[in-house]
């Protein structure tokens, strides 16, 4: 498949690597073309990797990835536009952090929005499905990093396109049982406000690795 | 143990229930003595329990479990007053859930803020505990209804307040491993905040009666 991976952060990076090695054509990007982390990465990526501006990944992409920091993802979908996004799957990862002097990061948006539903309203023509914001950039691709099954959550409006992302999770390792889809596109609010559990969880046990797995009652 | 149990809904007569069933003295609380759920409980659940006001039961108990509804804790905490409450453990399992027409339920604080916060700002001589808050009531006491080895997360500011909380919770039966303290009460932004994803969990597997297990690399 030809993939867009917006952004060229250690998401971005991850996420493109391993579509590579999974065989899909990526291109990543970035504000604009020529940026020094997309060249250095398409340039050790091989034949399948190639580099350009946001506009320029998503318009290789069948589908696209928004990988960028979610304060400034509804910036850098402006700059692809609505056209090259219609139609097509956009994967959100991104998380709405942000980070100030002193205290911890907090959501930019949450409670009563959250950032997959405001790219969904921006770009109401772009199938957006929420996936694998809960955990960090190795876990995403690689699950078997964190011991025993874990779960990954997707949800979105369009049902075709939870099925494919639910084929990539698949590619990237995640066992069919282990991808909870959560409904519609709201529930992008439920995986947002997670992360502020999940930063605490990460200091309390001193490792970035991990993932909580979901058990319910018989 | 003396325990005061504030509320009367489900989340605190499941408590209450549960401690006098491991031979604590409980006195439950609620906006004014003889409350008709409260008068219902006490009677059935013999010599051990008893109700009265929420001060009448912050009174009585060595700790004191704040089970009202998140909306109405402060309140309740207020009509109890600064003095009764000071130097005793107080957990706070309640969740500050507000329900509005339409849509799905919100949080009153979070994000910058949490009722655990708000509560030790409020009670500043009180040693809070937040605990509980991200399952349901059944759940809480009974952990094996959950299959598997599941987490419950404690955090607050003074660590001889969270041991006893940390005995507490092995009452219920809950290992010591599955406990995971989060560091002081800032975290209790992360356990309410985790809340509309458990419901959005619940909502797409059809049951409350469920957990997380929290998994880390090795």
């Amino acid at each position: 498949m030809h993939i867009g991976v917006l952004g060229t952060g250690t998401v971005g990076r991850t996420l493109a690597q391993a579509l590579v090695d999974r065989g899909h054509e990526v291109r990543m990007g970035s504000r604009a073309a020529g940026n020094e982390k997309a060249v250095a990465w398409a340039g050790q990526a091989g034949p399948l990797a190639s580099e350009g501006s946001f506009a320029d990944a998503a318009a290789f992409g069948d589908l696209s990835i928004n990988a960028t920091a979610g304060a400034a993802s509804l910036e850098a979908l402006e700059s692809v536009g609505a056209e090259l996004l219609a139609g097509k799957v956009l994967i959100d990862v991104a998380n709405p952090l942000q980070f100030s002097e002193g205290g911890p990061p907090t959501l930019s948006v949450c409670n009563d929005d959250s950032l997959g539903e405001s790219i969904q309203r921006a770009f109401p023509e772009a199938r957006v499905v929420k996936a694998l914001n809960t955990m960090t950039a190795a876990v995403m691709v690689q699950p078997d990093l964190v011991p025993g099954a874990h779960t990954v959550f997707i949800c979105g409006d369009a049902m075709d396109a939870k099925a494919q992302v639910t084929g990539l999770l698949e590619e990237f390792g995640w066992p069919r049982a282990a991808i909870l889809d959560l409904g519609d596109i709201t529930a992008a609010r439920g995986m947002e406000m997670y992360l502020p559990l999940w930063l605490r969880i990460w200091g309390a046990t001193g490792t970035a690795v991990l993932n909580i797995e979901l058990r319910v009652a018989e």
